[in-house]
């Protein structure tokens, strides 16, 4: 059994912590082991270990999540979404890849999202739908959530006959979003949420690819993913399948796409700097190195970040999404492979030039491979630890107090052993993408053509 | 008439806006004219000089507040107060000042706050006090506000009979924070509310604090300055003077103490970057770079600042000065005669070393006069203008893209024609004012120094 979890999209509805690069899931806000805090892709991961189904895991998400993922759950297999067009792009994609890694069509493949908040019985039912598969010999096996509520918002499963030796029952149909009434139609008649959890035998993908004309390797399905349409999986697969069965999960079960919802599953009612004077039903998150006083509030949300401070009523807080449009500015904290930066300062001068001002962590080990900009400068003061600096062919150390001016154009990578940290002004005229020349080296490789020359 | 304006001391009420060196008489939140703002400050100097009061004025403040009431109204004669000691040791050292300056005993001097929002019609009684004190003959001529509620938080002035020749009355006695039913008789027989502004001949000051065995000189008196006793001017002479005469007023009143008062003044709801959505009474200052979104608020106070971010309900931000104790940090935004910085980075590492990135910005023709550290470094990354920097004896233009780095022990001095901005990363020991040693010099006495050497 394989398993793919789709890392989702950018979840503005959770601003401002959650921006182009850090979705939700990866917030480490949720209540982990001994005290500690972990994020939605963290817990979904402890999970799965619980069930014994690490070793079968691929991850399949956008390149611009993927050091962010191997910082918070390690080295783990990576199908990388070329842009993000919706689930059955995505899954097409990772059963290409699955196959060019040599799985066998009769291979089972369970497909899970990694951002909904679930109890550890939701992955024992997800470890057993490969016997679900088998045993009722559907062409897809679903997991579909008991229903706490007549609500409007989700998909339903409707389900008939059970399915011989498994927990698990023959779908009679899918019904998006009815109204209330079919809503509680639906759950009198024991109906489930459908929760984006598919297995499926990866022949029965791959020959529904081959007769729409899709190429069955990767490296080609890949080129021609931006033509691939924008749709989910369900509507392009699911429900055209013949035979489909789903098995049951009753439990807890959230995307916690809101601050009103994600505070519910918050480990805590005030998290960082500061404090709370005579507060009711109130969470605080404050990533700022400055404090946060919130005093006489009741059901409010105060999230402050790098990015920008929100204060909402908790009711109030679905709205996010539509009123945030305005401040989509560059992300103004990220985790990366080699460590995290913060953005201390963004300015920007009369005549367009950009001086943006960051701190910058290394990890022990942590590498920031060679890369040069075409137009901006950099200055980096080394404020703790030391490292090995690559300056346009040159190696020397460099350790707290050292000063480094790198000017456009000069290649330059840096490693420390034991962590570092500098500051960086960077200045230039407006950042764009193309500014920035990346080459992915290992040290010993940025050594090597330090030597010879890279220019 | 001589007139001494009392700047008062570090306001926590106003957290994180006020802080050691910006007290509240400071935060440009006030509607001024054509759509600006102003402080309580700048309110109270264009005030007076719509009354012609300027030229007579004074201000009586600690060091540390000089530069930005410079900055915000110019050049005015100072009076520098050593240390904060209540009302009684400033306006002793005021009339030291006064006489030693060659204001002779018959002067009239009147003493007012410049913490108070008020009318303009204020400023005209207050231009009308020497005549007040004249015509009664009496030893003190005070202001009274007309009270619009028998509150026990002020000091009330109990009157009698009318002063013949002009609009004022003999004061009977004076009471103390009444209770309520006190108050409501205070009320009914048109006692008024003592606004500590007072008007009295410089003689009768002197030959008081000659009975009490204090000097004359304003030298003798700054040195004794830290024995005198720390009380205030009504409890120490207004309420022993022998003949005493109010004038009243009847207007807005208030020392917008509170961020439930001064949101009341506010020039508008929302001050700096982002943006309110469906909220109701609810008032945000941002002083930060990054927007904050208010969303479904009620009657509350969002008010962000380099110090801190504060969330409170209006009507408890009254307490806020017993809460932000703990946060009595270094003042992260400074503004001074050369410009103003703002602190973007504090880190403490686990060796007690501090770094401190600040971005600084110096005003055209600013300097920041000779100094330097025992201990620290700082490098400097120039962003925008240029100016001339003296760095251990040597001049030098510098410009935007220079970096210069400044080892302990070094004295530097630097100045801008047009203005400047810079980076600066400082490392070192924990701060200690004892760290750096500054000398006060003008930009020609720097160089001069620089030809000759300064160490």
């Amino acid at each position: 059994m394989k398993m793919v979890l789709l890392s989702g999209g950018s979840g503005k509805r959770l601003w401002p912590l959650s921006n182009d690069s850090r979705s939700k899931q990866f917030l480490r806000v949720l209540p982990g082991h001994g005290g500690t805090e972990e994020s939605m892709l963290q817990r979904v991961w402890r999970q799965l270990g619980d069930v014994g189904l690490q070793q079968a895991a691929y991850v399949c998400a956008s390149r611009a999540q993927w050091e962010l993922i191997e910082a918070q759950i390690g080295d783990v297999p990576f199908i990388e979404e070329p842009e993000r067009r919706d689930t059955f792009p995505a899954i097409a994609l990772a059963a290409s890849f699955l196959a060019d890694e040599g799985a066998r069509p009769d291979e089972v493949v369970v497909v899970l999202p990694v951002d909904h908040f679930v109890e550890d019985a939701y992955f024992r039912r997800v470890a057993a739908l490969e016997r679900v598969l088998t045993e009722s010999g559907a062409e897809m096996a679903l997991l579909g959530v008991r229903p706490t509520e007549p609500s409007s918002k989700f998909g339903y499963i409707a389900l008939g006959h059970l399915v011989k030796g498994v927990e698990a029952r023959w779908v009679q149909r899918f019904v998006e979003k009815p109204d209330r009434a079919e809503a509680e139609r639906l759950l009198a008649d024991g109906a489930l949420w459908n929760c984006g959890v598919f297995c499926f035998r990866l022949g029965y993908l791959q020959n529904l690819l081959e007769a729409r004309g899709l190429p069955a390797s990767y490296a080609e399905l890949r080129a021609q993913f931006p033509t691939l349409p924008k749709r989910s999986f369900d509507y392009e697969v699911v429900e055209h399948a013949r035979s489909v069965v789903a098995s049951s999960y009753d439990g807890t079960w959230t995307d916690l796409g809101t601050w009103g919802s994600l505070a519910e599953e918050m480990a805590a009612p005030f998290v960082g700097l500061g404090d709370a004077v005579d507060c009711r039903e109130t969470h605080v998150v404050n990533e700022l190195g400055i404090p946060v006083v919130a005093m006489g509030l009741k059901q409010t949300i105060v999230v402050a970040s790098p990015d920008g401070i929100l204060v909402a009523d908790k009711a109030q807080s679905a709205g996010l999404k539509n009123v945030i449009n305005d401040y989509d500015e560059r992300p103004m904290y990220e985790e990366r492979k080699w460590g995290s930066y913060r953005v201390l300062d963004l300015q920007k001068l009369p005549d367009g030039t950009e001086v943006l001002t960051k701190s910058i962590e290394l990890r022990p080990g942590g590498l920031i491979s060679y890369q040069k900009h075409l137009q901006r400068s950099e200055v980096w003061t080394v404020i703790d630890g030391h490292g090995q600096l690559a300056l346009d062919g040159r190696i020397a150390p460099v350790a707290a107090g050292d000063v480094i001016r790198i000017y456009p154009e000069q290649w330059h990578a840096i490693r420390s052993e034991g962590g570092m940290r500098f500051i960086e002004v960077q200045r230039g005229p407006a950042l764009v993408e193309e500014d920035i020349i990346r080459r992915y080296l290992t040290w010993e490789e940025v050594v090597q053509h330090c030597s010879v020359g890279i220019r």
